[in-house]
């Protein structure tokens, strides 16, 4: 029984890791649908929200089980309601993923996202497709080092989105109130997907470590 | 050793509905001093919300050593489970409280809402105060009944969201760009504020139910 239930922690440990990868796909072709303008591409991030949510389900359910059946301590419990943070973080990165998406479809089948802020965006979308990728390998091996890394993607993150405001702000700005509004928010989501990698990483550090990482700056 | 546990468990339960008015004491005052350019009012948001992240903490803390010790089962175990996701619920409303604190401050001495959506706000304002005062009731009490209102609260909040970029895309906003921002991003916080707040009645209801509520409309 005991050894099963290692496994299962290794099989929980996996689907996070599964998770985690299904949440990078759906945040890069957001990105796609958003900057190519392409309905489709917006509608399969939208549909495929719901696969993720249900993993998360799931993997909460385990997580529960495991608990009620096998009592854990120490380390291994510590690793259970870690899991359970995570994959809460994870559910909320494939919303985000699923609200950009839904900026594209709702402005289709104009563009959603002026010259203007063309690159900003699509370097946002970049950064993002970084940070879920390396928080997949941070859950799968633990390393400590990459998961300090995704602290200065997000500040990369935050810079973009500092620029955003300011292409916004600048006096001959000529796409009118709705487009700012879109592009608020779009800069929202990224930023707070980032947010929840940092979470993610700074989870698995204090899993490993016994420490928190340092407190971070106050979000803008 | 079985009564302390017990006890304990009443305790977490309190902390969380301290935790709960701290969080409805801060979104109350974040909007006075939204509404009424308020800075001194602003800073003690922002200053208090160290004080609810400090509760966060140790309420985990609390939980976490609860299952290492007591092993609990069944319902203890989903009870302790449910603090831990409702504790994460409450920061979060904590942060959005300070962030709508952050938007007057960042405008002190100029009132970062113009006349045209000021009512508006104030309504938001005062509909997520309810939402916070009657989850607090809801963590104290269990009331299912109770957690249902809870939907209908956030629907109102959801039409005051929808009224708020009715009135910044008529074609006479004459604040300009800067002030759309900071509407969209205020009104981005209050509707997250509900929908935190929901979430945290929907935990309450499965808690007691073991069902949980039907699947929500899909967040705009």
């Amino acid at each position: 029984m005991r050894e099963g239930y290692r496994e299962e922690l290794d099989d929980i440990n996996a689907s996070l890791v599964g998770m985690a990868n299904a949440v990078g796909s759906a945040v890069s072709t957001a990105t796609t649908a958003l900057l190519d303008a392409d309905v489709a591409l917006a509608d399969l991030v939208i549909a495929g929200d719901k696969q993720i949510d249900a993993t998360r389900e799931s993997i909460e359910q385990r997580c529960f089980t495991l608990l009620a059946r096998q009592q854990p301590v120490a380390g291994d419990l510590r690793t259970i309601t870690t899991a359970m943070r995570i994959v809460s973080d994870l559910e909320r990165m494939g919303d985000l993923a699923e609200h950009i998406a839904k900026v594209a479809r709702m402005r289709f089948p104009e563009q959603a996202v002026p010259q203007e802020v063309r690159s900003a965006l699509l370097e946002m979308g970049h950064i993002a497709d970084l940070l879920i990728t390396k928080t997949a390998t941070v859950i799968a091996t633990r390393d400590v080092e990459a998961a300090q890394e995704l602290e200065t993607d997000d500040d990369a993150m935050d810079r973009l989105h500092r620029g955003l405001f300011r292409a916004l702000l600048k006096d001959d700005w000529p796409h009118g109130i709705e487009t700012a509004i879109d592009i608020t928010l779009l800069g929202r989501y990224y930023e707070r997907f980032a947010d929840h990698a940092v979470s993610v990483a700074r989870r698995v550090v204090y899993l490993v470590t016994g420490e928190h990482a340092p407190v971070p700056a106050p979000e803008a």
